[in-house]
């Protein structure tokens, strides 16, 4: 049976990261509010009682029901084997999987510093410093990590030769900076060849060609987490 | 052999998350950069190479190094049966103990919420807007979600009369918020009955008593994740 995603339908948002992952394993998937619509997912949500999703992204298998990006693929890779096959490279995995989470999180607070609810218009000052730093401290500081663990393997994959559930996240940070940050990363790509690297490598799976090529994929928006404001981009 | 334990050593920070637990649990630690001192904390970590912690805390236990407060726990509590018994249980858990993770990063951010390598006084103006939204919007919101996940096994803890990590981690949340708060948590907590009774039951907790009572507790102070600025509180 195939899994049901529900996330919001107009942005690839958190839900890429579990798409691509579903997409390079050829796993089966429905993404239910792309075919039901907003509401239905907003339906879905408030139905669900006790220990339910926080928030979409959220997966759901029968009567199992997850949230939460990084746990979600975390769950999907022991399943479908695209983690590792030793605990201690599993975990390395996870560790890796929760630190893109702290980074896409610190590239959407880029544009909303103050608060997710309000407009960019009211908190445009405040984004404008927030922005320069995440361009300047904390952009190099993670890709100097991910490029590190990328060594670890001799890549292209974080595990060397095997994709796992990190890389096609890898590849979706960077294809997001690089949508968000245009002038940024021309800047500094070439400072990181391993994350660069696994990004191509990702691109050229078979399953996420397919997927990049279809309808399935929906464009980088102004209303997803990388959003591209030129105010807020710079070299 | 006991684990050792890299945190910063000033703070209770996102270390006081793992802490607690250990405690709660009679597991041996040793808190190394309290004993060694934050330098042997700085070299421990820049030592290390390949996929290795991008920031403290992280447990080192023989060649296993892991970093991230929630997958730690959720290691943990494999280990040493302050999980849950089934897999759809356990992985509810790690949910809900992510999702503690985004409330503490959104806590630190209304201090912080231009960038945390700057000081208070340069983002000020930005701190007071973003901790009235974090007041306002986002602590019910989060608050009625844990409430209704406790009301699933009829408490006092997530699972019902078992603690797990995730309550240890709803009280320091609760701790946190009151130190930082005082004046909202005072005004909404008699809304959140099941979230103040799972914090008390972890507060009886035999191992949590005595290490409340000891000096390894840290106090909160200024340089935590959860900060008292009188001028980011109110009803």
């Amino acid at each position: 049976m195939a899994y049901d995603l529900w996330y919001w339908p107009g942005i690839q948002g958190r839900g890429e990261f579990v798409r691509l992952a579903l997409e390079a394993a050829g796993v089966p998937y429905r993404d239910r509010a792309r075919t039901d619509g907003v509401d239905a997912l907003v339906d879905d949500l408030d139905a669900r009682s006790g220990i339910r999703p926080y928030a979409p992204p959220y997966l759901v298998d029968g009567d199992m029901c997850i949230a939460q990006a990084a746990h979600i693929l975390t769950w999907l890779a022991d399943r479908h084997g695209f983690g590792a096959d030793d605990e201690r490279s599993n975990l390395q995995l996870i560790m890796l999987q929760l630190t893109v989470t702290d980074i896409v999180a610190e590239a959407h607070d880029t544009h909303h510093p103050i608060a997710g609810d309000l407009y960019f218009e009211d908190q445009k000052d405040a984004a404008v410093r927030a922005a320069e730093n995440f361009r300047e401290q904390r952009m190099p500081k993670y890709f100097r990590y991910f490029e590190d663990a990328l060594s670890a393997n001799d890549g292209p994959f974080a595990l060397g030769e095997r994709w796992s559930h990190v890389d096609t996240s890898f590849f979706q940070l960077v294809e997001g900076l690089r949508y968000a940050f245009p002038i940024r990363m021309t800047a500094i790509e070439g400072d990181y060849p391993r994350l660069i690297a696994c990004r191509d490598a990702v691109a050229e799976l078979k399953g996420i060609k397919s997927y990049l090529a279809s309808e399935r994929r929906i464009a980088f928006n102004e209303d997803g987490i990388f959003r591209h404001n030129p105010e807020l981009d710079a070299a």
